[in-house]
């Protein structure tokens, strides 16, 4: 849980494996690691950087205890140098990040981790398993209100998230991407975020008709009288908060809404205002909500349905039709010498980076220069320190802050990134310094990665 | 995570909305609610049971701290009757559920919560976050596992997973339908579960070459000297393998494995297979990861890849082309009338219900009934009790009866199913009581839910 300690042997056994050996070795120079998505993913024209707050917290809160400590030694795995190591070890290191809510696109670094090999090497599973989620969920948000503008829009979908912190964590990155609120509980009380939320099936069922349901409820909860009509028939409901409504009123309840949950959601919506509007009710919302995605909302955005709010849940929460990104957390720069992996499709741009992002006459965003750090390029730089010796430089920014600088960013988006399909590839240019950097790191290693000639000659 | 304790505050708030009116309104008489997935995904022609343990902690140990209580409050959304409720809040129902590791189906309910409305309603959107996801990646686990018989296969995909608890649980599902072990250390200090690990092509890239990488790990870990070949050239890295390797047995120390991370698998599988042979290292192992999947894997061993163990990461970790089953919780039984809704697509098969499987000669599945509770059928009764009045009636099994289970199911599935493209779907009969007490309840909830003569008067 974000509010939670997660424990630090939430890492990959080979991370220990490697500890162990750079202790060793005494290789504990300097190590330069950088988080980056290699490609966008099929419907996605642009991500939204999200996740780095829980990053931070993790590296300044990442300790072994002494329980773990024992249970690592239990395994007899590990030597006592490392074991006393990890009893001591706090990460020192220094980051640089995009701020949240920020756009980003392939192969620009999100985060950035300057510290002693051992330090950096051994965050790099959590620091991904953070950083990927909810750059994807955030992403995801994105798209589902950019197919629904000016609609209240919450998410519903912390059962079907992937266990207890992906629904939690959802929550946050929706609420960053622009949504109205949550109806996770404990997101409120751990971000802040407004909650939603009102009946089930269930509770019509339990009572003995939907008119007794609707009765109880709405003296319950005066100020939320939103009531769910497709239990049995959503029209024959509707007809019934028709009847309901001036007993209700003369008790000074207003029925602020309904909502809709199954069914053909364009029609029913179109049916439910007509039986609302005739029966006095025109102040009455429409709540739309059940198996929902982008494009079922940029459907009803289309037909001009009369839905004023939507609950979009398990499709947002497991970005279930893109639910993972090609991305890596991979070192580039190790001792004061740069370096990458030439692994097939896996290449990397070696060194410290930053991103430089340009705009047009009309401020949309006009194409990124990938170019190593300390190099002036036209633009905007988009990754700024955010952590020095292991602690974080500022408090964190409120996360409406970080709300607005995604409204923001999302609004600057070339129109064409704006479509559910996007119309084109953003231009993310690769400077020249980095692209001889790369040819540099490789020459270097290349030399150093012939086969040996004794065993050449011997086996083939 | 599953070895601390999840805030009594990760529901949604409807919930405690409902909680609110039913204490209201005094219904907290006995209600019954199942957990089941109402139609099987694609591709997937079974799914298996996980998640129950988790469940039955969470159940058992739910309860609302002070600080929660005084958020709830701090709200202004709950009465004093519904906050002191919460304060000493604890489950006290009955629980029956198909044991973990258990192949079910589409309409078979899992697991059955029996309690006074309002604690089996506040309990519902966790319990379904629990079961929804262990039985998501057991099932997927169980597709690898068939994809690839008698290889040994590791979850590598914590780093992907949705969040900390997702990438600890996944671990838990795959190893209960028979993966040999997990990278992420929390598995092993949690669960017990084997851990495998090795090192990342940043240990390599660390050092000045390959060689000085492979003899630096192979010092540190003697034991588990598994070396990466794909950092730069893999074949190259092969053939610095079979050079070093005397140097080192020369040290008492045996190379045991290597592992391929990127390229063709299968083709640099068996080129590698050659070049370790042709240096007398035929004892060492091939070990192969890398965006696999169960297709990747079925690939594989129709061509007969020379590969030994696997390891599979993202793929399994969010069910990738899957990442989401199509479930429910639903309110089957009230105050001791049977109940459903009927929301078109959704109706749901009414009270408490039992699942009989028979058996053919050859010792397979032969089919289910789907039957209420207290009719005898023909063959095995699945679901069984495992809480009385909020305590487990038993303690957990170990995780490896769970895997016995599992593995005996899985042998007995009908071969069609054993296919990644499953040859049929396993018939699941409805039991003419059941259909009886659906027609019943449908006509008790018609009568009470046609629509108010006066409002359907004016409005249509």
């Amino acid at each position: 849980m974000a509010s939670e300690r997660v424990s630090a042997l939430l890492t990959d056994l080979y991370q220990i494996n490697m500890m162990q050996a750079y202790l060793d070795h005494s290789e504990t120079k300097t190590a330069v690691f950088e988080f980056f998505v290699r490609s966008l993913p099929a419907r996605r024209g642009f991500l939204v950087a999200a996740g780095l707050e829980q990053v931070l917290d993790y590296l300044e809160n990442l300790r072994f205890s002494a329980a773990e400590i024992e249970w690592l030694s239990s395994t007899g795995r590990f030597g006592r140098n490392l074991l006393d190591y990890l009893a001591e070890f706090r990460f020192t290191g220094d980051v640089h990040a995009m701020p949240e809510g920020t756009v980003f696109f392939a192969d620009e670094p999100i985060l950035r981790v300057t510290a002693p090999l051992p330090e950096a090497q051994l965050v790099e599973s959590r620091l991904i398993n953070i950083l990927h989620f909810q750059s994807l969920v955030a992403a995801k948000a994105a798209r589902v209100m950019l197919a629904a503008p000016g609609k209240l829009i919450v998410d519903f979908g912390m059962r079907r998230a992937h266990g207890a912190e992906a629904g939690l964590l959802a929550a946050r990155a929706s609420y960053i991407a622009g949504f109205a609120g949550t109806a996770t509980v404990l997101a409120g009380q751990d971000f802040g975020i407004p909650l939603y939320g009102t009946m089930a099936h269930s509770f019509i069922e339990a009572f003995v008709d939907e008119t007794a349901a609707f009765t109880a409820f709405a003296r319950s909860r005066p100020q939320n009288v939103v009531l769910l009509l497709d239990t049995y028939d959503t029209e024959a409901a509707a007809h019934k908060v028709v009847a309901l409504a001036p007993r209700l009123k003369a008790a000074g309840i207003a029925i602020r809404g309904v909502r809709l949950d199954s069914g053909d959601l364009i029609a029913l919506s179109r049916r439910v205002r007509n039986i609302l509007d005739a029966g006095g009710l025109a102040e009455v919302t429409i709540f739309a909500s059940g198996g929902l995605d982008e494009d079922a909302l940029a459907a009803m955005t289309r037909a001009n349905a009369p839905i004023d709010g939507l609950g979009v849940g398990t499709a947002l929460t497991t970005s279930s039709d893109v639910p993972t990104l090609d991305c890596g957390y991979k070192l580039q720069e190790y001792a004061g010498l740069a370096r990458r992996k030439r692994s097939l499709n896996k290449a990397t741009w070696p060194g410290r980076k930053q991103v430089w992002r340009r705009y047009g006459a009309d401020g949309s965003m006009a194409g990124d220069i990938l170019a190593l750090e300390g190099y002036q390029k036209a633009g905007t730089p988009l990754i700024e320190q955010v952590m020095q010796a292991g602690r974080r430089l500022q408090p964190p920014p409120s996360l409406d802050d970080t709300r607005r600088r995604a409204k923001h960013d999302l609004e600057l988006l070339p129109s064409p990134l704006r479509r559910l399909d996007p119309g084109m590839t953003y231009r993310v240019e690769v400077a020249d310094e980095l692209k001889a950097l790369a040819a540099e790191v490789d020459r270097r290693t290349q030399e150093k990665t012939a086969p040996p000639l004794d065993s050449a000659a011997t086996a083939r």
